[in-house]
């Protein structure tokens, strides 16, 4: 038999695994930080309708330009963008993979700051850019001064900053980021993935795009838009930009398919974004719960939530699993992450967790869902203490 | 204004312009071998029952391994194929990029046949793998021993067959596929995008499969399933070559929606293919009329036909265009390329380049589709003295 040993394939990929959480088939799938909630039906129903009128052409190839889908980002976002400022393709990786293939490459490099999306390692090997993670402050935290200073140190042609941070939910200060333009004579990408998902009112990095031509602020359908199955990633930026990830896609790279379906699900931004508001309120249940229990979670302005103070993980990772709660061990010391599901299901975890709970006294005392947010008095002043 | 040269580009990249025809609103549109003929109501109403199905878990993830599908390309090749050997990507040029990102790379070469597809040399620089193109035999032919003389002398990493060839439309036989996988140290891809245009009883280099770990099939829905607007290509190998490509691929690749549709169309392949015998009658169809009209139409086994004997192709390409009629002007000398499309479609192409033709003697008796092969007394003997 053939092994892939056998075959001629690149060094640096020799020994590799590919990338990529366990799909697993369980009643509680908390992971990979997906939007639990479907679709609302009335949405799924235009949206297949949209489709529907797509299939008719499918034997033509699609818009390559996207003009359509691209107008409508611009104007989902605001800001007075224009659709000759959007980009987009399958999935935000494949948004970041374009970028890197316009400004990375060999003999370049691309600075982020660990422990971040693991897959901003592997899109830079993949495209032949040096990946470099320099650290972050105490509580993943990411101050201006600790940023300035690795790209002082590194040089990089790229900085990644992800916004709200993945794996840790860390929110980013408009004044780092700001910092980070200044000091980097590349190109700077703000993910904010899990922006819609941010404490109400927090800015988004597309407010600093104004006279910021190297600036560049990534999306994705996947979370807010519960859209991770149609894989629709996006970012705003100057024109220029755009027209430097022109030369790298390959063309018609976005599917008539997926063009028609994330059109109709943005003309329901209002509806797809509802269930944001109560996913958010997920999350603050999960972490007040959390510090009850003398957990420690980080600070969070994402879908989910790492938390430290687990003596095992990887042992609570299993025995979680085994009740059918699939969380996710991302192999930082002590923590674990979760994501934020509906009500039901962050009650799941919730009750599953509370038997590893550092403090065991008051364990099986899981608030319900409508009345999940403890008094003030319940909760540990500071809950970076707990 | 921030224009690219602002920008700190890639070097390589910088005073490229985007790959890709112009996309044109025309009548009649006959440039890019597209499949003129809509996806039959029937089975359009099962992609979209489908896809309607996988909309209403579009927020989940896709199914990352494909299964179903590649279980389903696997039974629609036939050959004895496991879905272990068969992989999927949007379009086979990301099938071809993913290859090339397994195997190619910095330091290493790809070698094709020119004139050949011209996504190759793109995907090849896109990957940082140095792109050669050896000459054809006379007639754009592909004979084993011009094929091995270019390995002996350029010793690729991969080779890169296209067969029948985009844009000659030349068939290749399977002994120069077998001449070029025994000389070859490295990956050999046989892309058979139009196989199915091929004449009937044509094998496929599926049959060399087996006991060749280092050749790939490649194929695509887009032509032969009149599904270009879904984006699916796809291969068959050794397993071996599918576990390097799942090193290189971004996560979740391949949308639901697009799982779903290519699902619900090879669910109705005899259906889809239906079309193709049409197709293939008006390739021959305009073969034979440009023959007799005094051009010179190469030996095609695609959807398509190249043809030669064109004074000023440019100008021919313009007035064509002018009349609402849009094909391929591909840069070869006294050369066009036209895609076989409906029989009125055919009708309309070959009454306008009939006022070009070499010989203007009969040029206004294009015969109808139906009545559409001339008797044998009509033709050149060879057509390839025409």
């Amino acid at each position: 038999m053939t092994t892939l040993d056998d075959l001629p394939i690149r060094d640096d990929l020799r020994g590799r695994s590919p990338y990529g959480a366990p799909q697993k088939a369980v009643p509680v799938a908390l992971n990979v930080n997906e939007n639990t909630h479907p679709i609302p039906e009335a949405v799924a129903h235009d949206i297949v309708a949209r489709v529907a009128a797509a299939i008719l052409q499918l034997n033509r190839y699609p818009d390559r330009e996207f003009s359509e889908l691209r107008a409508a980002f611009a104007g989902y976002l605001g800001h007075d963008l224009r659709a000759a400022q959007i980009w987009a393709a399958n999935g935000s990786n494949e948004v970041l993979q374009h970028v890197l293939q316009a400004f990375g490459g060999p003999g370049r490099t691309a600075l982020g700051f660990g422990p971040t999306y693991s897959m901003y390692g592997l899109l830079s090997s993949g495209t032949g850019t040096a990946w470099v993670e320099a650290p972050r402050d105490a509580e993943f935290e990411l101050g201006p001064e600790t940023a300035v200073a690795a790209i002082r140190e590194h040089d990089p042609d790229l900085v990644l900053l992800c916004s709200p941070n993945n794996p840790t939910g860390t929110p980013l200060s408009h004044e780092t980021i700001a910092a980070v333009v200044d000091a980097a004579r590349g190109i700077v990408v703000v993910d904010e993935a899990y922006h819609e998902f941010a404490d109400p009112g927090t800015p988004s990095a597309l407010e600093l795009l104004e006279g910021r031509p190297r600036l560049i602020v990534s999306r994705t359908m996947s979370k807010a838009f519960a859209f991770a199955g149609a894989r629709v990633g996006y970012l705003a930026a100057d024109p220029a930009v755009v027209d430097a990830l022109r030369l790298v896609r390959l063309p018609y790279h976005l599917s008539a398919l997926t063009q028609a379906a994330a059109l109709a699900a943005l003309d329901h931004s209002a509806e797809m974004l509802a269930m944001v508001d109560d996913i958010r309120g997920q999350r603050e249940r999960i972490s007040d719960e959390l510090s009850r229990l003398g957990f420690h979670p980080y600070r969070s302005g994402a879908n989910f939530v790492l938390f430290g103070g687990v003596d095992e993980p990887h042992r609570v990772f299993e025995a979680l699993l085994a009740r059918g709660i699939l969380i996710r061990d991302i192999g930082l010391p002590g923590c674990l992450r979760v994501t934020a599901g509906t009500e039901a299901e962050t009650t799941a975890f919730l009750e599953a967790i509370a038997e590893f709970a550092p403090r065991g006294d008051d364990a099986s005392k899981i608030a319900s869902g409508a009345a999940s947010v403890p008094d003030a008095t319940d909760r540990p002043a500071n809950r970076m203490d707990a």
